[in-house]
């Protein structure tokens, strides 16, 4: 049996170790189109500081792949189309063009950066213009550090923007973010989107908010400028953040059906609407457990679950993978923004009567010195209460705590229930009634429930 | 209407505050033995250090009581008796003897430190021995380290003894920590018990494990002396650490039942066996949701809500307060130590077959600076899988991510469940398999479920 695997990263290695540990006779090949397998990628972000080397991000080589798990990992093989009916994939390595025939395929080619159709940009790209994806682009970006930049445009202020940001930022670099939203962290309320601009502020961090980019150019000094709806930024570098899109060019072309965002649509078992393929990763769609619905949210967590499972499943298992709460969290400076579940927007926009509950607490006891002010938010259906989402923005605290929105809403649970948890208190790590408790028992007030 | 509630620390002020907000006419009288109300008492460890005050865990002071929530705080009055047929309470005021009668009692006596019967020590306490459970005795306490005390022995390794060892520590003192148990932390596997004993030691802190005081005593040099089955320690200050007991002396003789821990037995809307007392706190039981029988756990959260609950249905309301699963934390220096449900030794005594897994993990990316590593134990019926009981070990995450723990108790979950949970993951909060879900995962493994 020959299993073939699209893609050697988070989902890719992942399906393939777990393939080798059920199958240890088959033949299990790892088409990669890059030099580089199984690298944290959410890690580049921290690796733009000085002294920090992107190649730590590495975390098994090919090699290794090849001689401590059998795997025939193959770097430089970009796969360019997949004949589902001849059961082959095709493509183009470095040797030339190749052809391998499958038993089972898995499509884990992951997103790549959105490049957007800017005025100029095409041509800057990798001189003076970046995105922040690949270990590739790390490298490209930290290069670019060397010649000691003392302004950066970061365009897009999502997480991956706002990461970027703080680590600029401690590179010595001055940093102007431009949005073209008219807020950052779209998805929590507005005084928790304004203690983050507060935050930006005190780091000495300029955000343009609902400000779009209309050009990218070298100007005559030979900086860069960025031309915005606000008007012109002149800059030494371009860091452009503003998403990722699902990598599905040639499962497009097979046939392959796609969902949300996009995306390849599986089923709970990971499988495409084409026999005997998979997909896993960011390439892929999931279920949202709280609206029943396919997304597409591309996250690690979910990539290397659902490698897990497409390697089980490749091999004769019937492992049904979790749908996703959407749990995510980043660091912005000294803040933690966390969010689970959906925000009252696209609570509203899915059709939910909503009911809104956010609350100021603080992560320490009053008299414990240190912490700080920790935002909670909840969103919950109005008549039953039955929890939707939560975010919290606070100093510390704020990344564990959203765990437990996430267990609750795993679990069905609504305010009340989250209200009678017995949750942990001590003085330095909160106050006696959690900020979760605070929360949900505003929330059973916003509802009228006593 | 007359409401008399005995004790006007967090249980009795949160009663007596909730009732007046629900009965705007009724008498609420509060009869406080001491001549504090409403204080942080767990902050009471961290105010040992120099330059902390032990006033600052003063919360609302009883004048504020009286003025703003018209409250008949009565302080320095001492109930010594309760005659439940004829509806009053007796007791000993600094003014003389009082009685007064109710139409609803709460009983909130709170707990009192253990002073157990040691040779010599009757005489001491105050004059080189002390507890710290009342804001009186860390008054005392702080008093006494102004004579600056080179050496304390602390008597008890529980979590008070062990947080008030950090804090004797910071502020300048040797500290000798003496635990007739073979073991601090039995409710944790060994190699996290291992770990709180290397911090200990990397500290500076000597553990005597399984060894019983016999004596204390002033030596002649004027220094006390500790004598123990280990032999004698020279010391300037003892701390005794060793528990506390609920205050139901009068609550017995009045006939009233007690129950789990020889605390008051409550029904789940407060109740006493004895018509119109109630009973909240400290000094009263509660039903632990994963045995579903009574338990006293004497800890903060629970004493403000069951106040809260209290004073809802002393004016009226039928509120049932939920259950318990006996979530803690503490801090002890560097190392955040927390627990919820049941440890292995707990379920196995209820008559559960356990399996058990205890997994070590990051607190932080492998690539990413800082941070530790983090020891989940997680404890589960072998059958069935049902989630028991669990507990972390770290330099950080623990006290926040435990109460996944506690959500998943609640919400009766699984091994399997837990591990489908969508936990949030960035670099610098762990690694992208959380350090619950690889918990999980090692527990399904062990109950050898796929």
């Amino acid at each position: 049996m020959r299993l073939v695997i699209i893609g050697g990263d988070a989902a890719g290695m992942s399906a393939a170790s777990e393939a080798r540990r059920r199958a240890p006779e088959a033949e299990i090949v790892v088409l990669e189109a890059s030099r580089d397998v199984s690298y944290g990628a959410c890690g580049l972000p921290y690796k733009l500081v000085p002294g920090a080397d992107v190649e730590d991000l590495n975390i098994i080589s090919a090699e290794r792949f090849r001689t401590e798990r059998a795997l025939d990992v193959r770097l430089g093989h970009q796969v360019t189309s997949v004949d589902s009916a001849g059961k082959m994939v095709r493509g183009q390595a470095d040797t030339g063009p190749f052809a391998l025939s499958y038993d089972k395929l898995l499509i884990a080619t992951g997103a790549s950066a959105v490049r957007p159709a800017i005025d100029g940009l095409e041509s800057l790209w990798g001189k003076g213009a970046y995105v922040l994806k690949t270990l590739q682009d790390g490298r490209e970006l930290k290069a670019a550090l060397k010649d000691k930049p003392r302004h950066a445009v970061v365009v897009g202020g999502g997480y991956i923007g706002l990461e970027a940001t703080e680590n600029l930022r401690k590179a010595g670099l001055e940093v102007t973010v431009v949005e073209a939203l008219p807020s950052l962290v779209p998805f929590v309320p507005e005084a928790m989107r304004q203690r983050v601009m507060q935050e930006a502020a005190s780091q000495g961090v300029s955000i343009r908010l609902d400000t779009k980019v209309v050009e990218v150019r070298r100007g005559a000094s030979g900086r860069m400028v960025v031309g915005t709806t606000g008007g012109a930024i002149e800059t030494d570098l371009v860091l452009v953040a503003v998403g990722v899109r699902p990598n599905v060019a040639f499962a497009k072309q097979a046939g392959i059906s796609l969902g949300a965002g996009g995306a390849i649509a599986v089923d709970d078992m990971l499988r495409t609407s084409v026999e005997d393929i998979y997909a896993a990763g960011d390439c892929a769609d999931a279920k949202h457990v709280v609206t029943g619905k396919s997304v597409w949210i591309p996250l690690a967590l979910r990539a290397n679950r659902a490698g897990k499972v497409a390697g089980q499943n490749m091999t004769g298992s019937r492992t049904t993978i979790p749908g996703i709460v959407g749990t995510a969290v980043f660091k912005f400076f000294d803040l933690e923004i966390a969010r689970t579940g959906l925000s009252e927007q696209e609570a509203k926009e899915a059709g939910w009567d909503v009911v809104v509950a956010t609350i100021t607490s603080s992560t320490r006891a009053h008299y414990y010195p240190g912490g700080g002010k920790l935002f909670v938010s909840l969103v919950a259906e109005r008549k039953t209460g039955k929890l939707l989402g939560g975010s919290m923005v606070g100093p510390e605290a704020a990344a564990h705590r959203v765990d437990s929105v996430a267990v609750a809403l795993h679990a069905g649970l609504g305010a009340k229930e989250l209200y009678a948890m017995d949750l942990a208190y001590a003085p330095p790590f909160g106050p006696s009634w959690s900020p979760l408790l605070i929360a949900s028992s505003a929330l059973m007030k916003a509802m009228k429930v006593d």
